[in-house]
C-alpha cells in the first residue's frame, strides 16, 4: 500500500462530518455549543527537521505548525498535547517548548513520553476554540473573488539552506515559524476560503481551487517573495512560510494588510493558471508529503 | 536530561488547571458548559510491540488504550487523531483501525502521516465528553472506602508471552485489550476514585494511594488473576490488562460487577501496604516508564 493509498483509505475511514482528512487540514467538533477545532502534526529528525538541529527549535517548530494550522481557521488555542520520545537534548526541548507556549499563551495539557531511538518522532495535538462560524474552510472560493498572501515567502527556504550549509546567515524564519493566530481571527468573518500555506504557495492555491470547484488564476509576479528574483521559481514552491492564503469578495476592504495575488474564475480545464496558463503536468507546485 | 526530569519539567509547564500531567492521566478542559477529557498516548515499534507483530493489531492497541483512558473518567469517545509513521503493512494498519473505530463507534477525525524509518512509532489524541461531573479523578479516595477491581488481570501476560514465545497460545488479551468504556460510564457517578490499570495493578495502586494522600491495604490473595496461582506475583505487576481500579464507600452497592481487593486507610508511613506490610524497597510493582 502506497501513500496516497494509504492517506485515501484513512479518508475513507474519517467519515465523521467534522473530519477534514488528513496532511492538510484540520478536524472541527460540536461540543456544547462551541466549535473545536482540532490538528495533529508529526515531525521525525532526518525529515522535518536537519541533522543536529537544536532540540529547542524542534519543540517551536512543532508546536507553532499546529498553532498555524489554528489561525487558518480563525481559531484561538486552548492547549496542546505532546508526544515525545525521549534522547539527547531534552533539556533544550523543554526550553523551546517553555518559549513558544509562552510566546502564545498556550498551556501544554498532557501527552505521552516513550523511549527514544537513533531517530525520533514528535507529535503535537493542537485544541482550538473557533471565534467565528462557519470556521473558515478552503472550499468557500467563489468566482470575482481575490485571492490573497498575508505576507512574503522565502525567508524560510533562505534559513533553511543558512542553517543546513552553515553559512551563519539568519535562520529564524525556518526554525521559528510564526504562526499568524491574530490575523487568522481577523480575517476569518471576512474571508470566503482561508488556509495556511505550509506545502508551497503554488500547491496549496491548487488544493484550495479544487476544494472549491474553482480555478485559481495567480499572477505569479505580484506574490510577494523575500529572495532575490531569480529564485522566485524555487520559493513559490517551499513551503515552511505559513502565512495565510485566503480569498474575499473583489470589492471589500481588508480588516489585516494582504497582497492581492489572483483571481477566482469558474472551474475550467484547469484549477490552477499561472500567469494565464497550466503549470506543467510534472512541476511538484510544491512539497508533496 | 533523564526521564523522570524531563516528565518533572513537562509537569512544571503544564500549568493549565486541565493539564493532570504526563504518562498516567488524561487532561480536561471546560468547553461551553461540557467537560471534555484529552488523552496522547504514543507507541514505539520494539518498545511497546513486538517485532513482526501484525499492524492490524498494533492499530486496535493505539486506539484501545487511549479509549481505555478515556473509560477510567467516564467519558464517551467523541473522536480520534492518528499519527502514523509510513511504511510495511500499512493495509493492515488499516484494517485493524477500521475494526477498533466501528467496535467502539469512535470517529477518525484526522491526523497526520509522515514517511517512515526503521522503526516506527505512532501517536493517537482521543478526544471525549465527560458524561458525569466532577470527573472521576485519582485523587478522591477517602479512609474506609473499598478499593475495587472490574475484572481479572493477567490474560494480557498471558498473551505477550504466547506471541513472544510462538506458542499458539492464545494472544487475544495482549494484542486486542478492551476498554472498559460501558463500565466507567457507569461507575463514575458513584465512585470516589478511579484510573485504568495500564501498569501492573501494584504500581498503580500505590499511584492512586499517592494521589489521593492515603495508603492503600491491599489483600493480594483477593485480587482476581487469570493465571495460575504461581504467576500471581508476577501478574500483580504487569500492565496491559486495562481493568479499572476504584474506590468506593464500603456500604455500597456497586452498579457493576467488581472485586473487592483492600482498604483505603490514613495516609501512615506507607501509601502502599501488601497484606499489612510494606512492599520492598527495590520491588519495581510494575511497569515503569
Amino acid at each position: 500500500m502506497n501513500e496516497s493509498a494509504f492517506i485515501e483509505a484513512l479518508k475513507a475511514l474519517a467519515a465523521h462530518p467534522g473530519a477534514r482528512g488528513f496532511e492538510d487540514d484540520c478536524a472541527a467538533i460540536e461540543i456544547g455549543g462551541e466549535t473545536l477545532v482540532l490538528t495533529h502534526d508529526m515531525m521525525v529528525e532526518g525529515v522535518h527537521v536537519l541533522p543536529g538541529q537544536d532540540p529547542a527549535d524542534i519543540a517551536w517548530k512543532l508546536v507553532a505548525v499546529n498553532l498555524s494550522d489554528l489561525a487558518a481557521k480563525g481559531a484561538e488555542p486552548v492547549g496542546v498535547l505532546l508526544g515525545h520520545m525521549l534522547g539527547d537534548g531534552d533539556a533544550r526541548f523543554v526550553d523551546g517548548l517553555r518559549e513558544v507556549l509562552e510566546t502564545y499563551h498556550v498551556p501544554l495539557l498532557g501527552g505521552d513520553t516513550v523511549r527514544g531511538d537513533a531517530r525520533r518522532a514528535w507529535g503535537l495535538t493542537a485544541i482550538g476554540r473557533a471565534t467565528h462560524r462557519p470556521v473558515p474552510s478552503r472550499t468557500g472560493a467563489r468566482p470575482g473573488d481575490t485571492v490573497y498572501l498575508t505576507g512574503a515567502l522565502g525567508a524560510a527556504l533562505a534559513g533553511f539552506e543558512a542553517l543546513r550549509d552553515g553559512t551563519g546567515g539568519d535562520s529564524t524564519a525556518y526554525r521559528r515559524p510564526r504562526p499568524l493566530l491574530a490575523e487568522g481571527r481577523t480575517l476569518a468573518p471576512v474571508v470566503t476560503a482561508m488556509m495556511g500555506v505550509s506545502d508551497g504557495v503554488l500547491l496549496d492555491a491548487r488544493r484550495m481551487a479544487l476544494a472549491s470547484s474553482a480555478t485559481f488564476a495567480l499572477d505569479t509576479a505580484a506574490i510577494p517573495i523575500a529572495l532575490p528574483e531569480h529564485r522566485r521559481a524555487d520559493t513559490l514552491r517551499w513551503g515552511d512560510d505559513y502565512q495565510l492564503l485566503f480569498t474575499a469578495p473583489a470589492a471589500l476592504a481588508l480588516p489585516v494588510a494582504a497582497h492581492a495575488i489572483g483571481t477566482v474564475l469558474a472551474l475550467g480545464d484547469a484549477p490552477l493558471l499561472l500567469d494565464g496558463a497550466p503549470p506543467a503536468p510534472d512541476d511538484p507546485l510544491g512539497y508533496q508529503h
